[in-house]
């Protein structure tokens, strides 16, 4: 992941790309995949929630001294910060957290917004996602929520995300699904958290979670949206380009990958539209799969790539919509899992067990923390294809 | 089109995809998918078939001598060349060309190869694709060929392929299809030419053309395929990206420019897998689209994206196959009419209604004509995204 915009910032793009220019990297200790050199420490803190690591510097990420500070903020964190309100301890200005823990609670999903000193505070950070600057309340959607990096995504926002602020989450499977929400209602009850067990790839299950995510203008009286479009399958990778003659499959893959990001978000934004004082924030994970062929990852490749451009077009159509791709680095999740045991180029398999063995592959909170600094320092073109390797 | 590649060499790319950065050219005088300057005369010449206008030079097309040959070529051919023989009188390695001649008609479209002269003829050609040696005995598919860029290439290759060559023709449209196979039947009676009306968005029309394409193994003895994926939609233009809740039409489009490309593609090749001697190719009809996101041409864009990536995929799968993702720049078809009268985009329907009128849209015979020579040339790195304005 690492490598690969900064070789692209001074090289042809087509050549970077090419077979040939793959097999160059693979020649060298690493697969290209493979960061060489990474700034940021690949390993979650052991010591609990990494909402208590978040540093709200003023200063963007992309300046030196906000990045060392964050990072000495992960690396010199005393061990006796083990909870959430150990992020009333950092030094920054965290209008947004430290107004968490004074809310009431809120009955009901689709209630009525708080009214208390929380929601008032909340209203005076303003309606832009600036840096140095809370979040107002927002409602908030992320699908593929039970697990991974949805799930780090999930309890991440629950921290940072002001009183009155709701967050759907959304997944197919129910039990892990119904659980994250228990977790998240009992440890920040001024939030209005739904979840919503349902199939994306069904045009059923996408109807329902487009009229979930439709319904939260109607939760609280948000100033903000943000949808995360994280959910994916990984494909067919024990298959070949060649292998895939029968169009059955391919389809239901385009379908929940592709085809479900675009509804999704285009019901959504129906929903929200623009208005002085609202701010839209979409997210699309992505993967360097978007710019970069894998063998044997056909569908993974084709999506992934399907989807960056589609919200590029998002990003150019609609300036008032601020539009990431966000490459999150190599996970240690279940999807890698599947990458090496099944994956039927075997330089693939031995790359990533290799990750794997290394300790080189990315805890879901670390990177679901580097997204949400990008986002709060707001300093991203929009529509852009950022990496985990790349701040 | 012509700008795109040539600032991205140097540029960060994500920057230079932006719709900042879009916004930057729009603020010139040509919006940004306008040539400022182009190499090639976008104007067919008005003597006939471009078939005669080919010189099949031994240098490559990026050879600054054999550019200016070929223009010569374009430009000097005196006004009595009117019918496909003035090949051979063009000077150049041309057994290929010079073969066709000679050829006996081969009865019926899966008949047993021709054994005269001219098949002999192509046989000595070897069995590589290089610049300034013919073609073998092809096995050529050719969807979207009814009109547009694939009657012209099926025009140009019929006129390019050796006798015993066999020509699959697949196009919804059964009565212009059936009047090129009779056109191309009677003008070049030694390759076997086959027209297959059949809706490749259709899971049915997808099977019979799949079955086509793998029965040209026995169709002659091919020495190489040649595959040209140019069957696509533009999709709704009139809508924008937050237009699209509802997934049966995205689907649809999916199917037809994403997923139908991948099962003819895989079907054809595993029909023809790979043994020394026989050369495989195949054509992506790309798009700038596939690289920078148009605003209202989402699923256009969409598709063209995840088109140039699956085909990446093979390149780096199969190194023996022959990879390009070809965009053949603006042409003057009846999908640039709709993108005329129908995007959504006030700005984009002006850009495209001041190429037509200032007559900068390109003639489908003059892009074939590239297409084939970057093929015969055979110097583009597999996988790799060439475009018309690029040579």
């Amino acid at each position: 992941w690492a490598f690969s915009l900064a070789h692209l910032a001074c090289l042809d793009w087509a050549k970077a790309f090419s077979p040939k220019a793959q097999r160059s990297h693979q020649d060298s200790q690493s697969p290209p995949f493979i960061p060489q050199k990474s700034r940021v420490s690949p390993k979650a803190d052991a010591q609990g929630s990494l909402a208590c690591h978040w540093v709200d510097s003023p200063l963007p990420p992309s300046s030196g001294a906000a990045r060392t500070s964050q990072g000495d903020a992960e690396q010199k964190q005393p061990k006796s910060r083990t909870g959430p309100w150990s992020l009333l301890v950092v030094q920054a200005p965290l209008q947004l957290l430290s107004a968490s823990s004074d809310a009431a609670a809120v009955p009901g999903f689709l209630g009525a917004p708080s009214a208390g000193a929380a929601g008032a505070g909340a209203a005076a950070l303003g309606s832009r996602w600036e840096p140095g600057r809370g979040w107002g309340r927002t409602a908030c959607i992320v699908t593929g929520a039970s697990r991974g990096l949805g799930r780090s995504l999930a309890r991440l926002l629950a921290a940072r995300l002001p009183p009155g602020s709701a967050l759907l989450l959304v997944a197919r499977s129910a039990g892990p699904l119904g659980r994250l929400e228990g977790e998240l209602r009992a440890a920040w009850p001024g939030l209005l958290v739904r979840a919503l067990p349902a199939d994306l790839g069904s045009e059923q299950g996408l109807r329902r979670v487009a009229e979930a995510g439709r319904a939260l203008r109607g939760a609280g009286d948000p100033q903000r949206l943000l949808l995360i479009n994280n959910a994916a399958s990984l494909g067919d990778v024990s298959k070949t380009f060649s292998d895939f003659s029968e169009p059955g499959n391919v389809n239901s893959y385009l379908n929940l990958n592709v085809t479900s990001a675009l509804c999704l978000t285009a019901s959504v934004l129906k929903a929200f539209p623009a208005q002085p004082g609202f701010s839209r924030l979409v997210v699309n994970i992505s993967s360097l799969c978007a710019l970069k062929p894998f063998k044997s990852w056909t569908l993974y490749c084709t999506g992934k790539a399907a989807r960056d451009m589609m919200f590029q077009v998002l990003a150019a159509e609609e300036p008032d919509v601020r539009v990431l791709n966000y490459a999150p680095g190599p996970l240690d999740t279940s999807m890698q899992e599947e990458a090496r045991s099944l994956s039927a180029d075997p330089e693939l398999r031995q790359a990533f067990l290799h990750l794997k063995e290394s300790g080189e592959l990315i805890d879901c909170d670390v990177s679901a923390h580097k997204l949400l600094d990008l986002l709060v320092a707001n300093t991203f073109e929009s529509g852009a294809h950022v990496d985990f390797y790349d701040t």
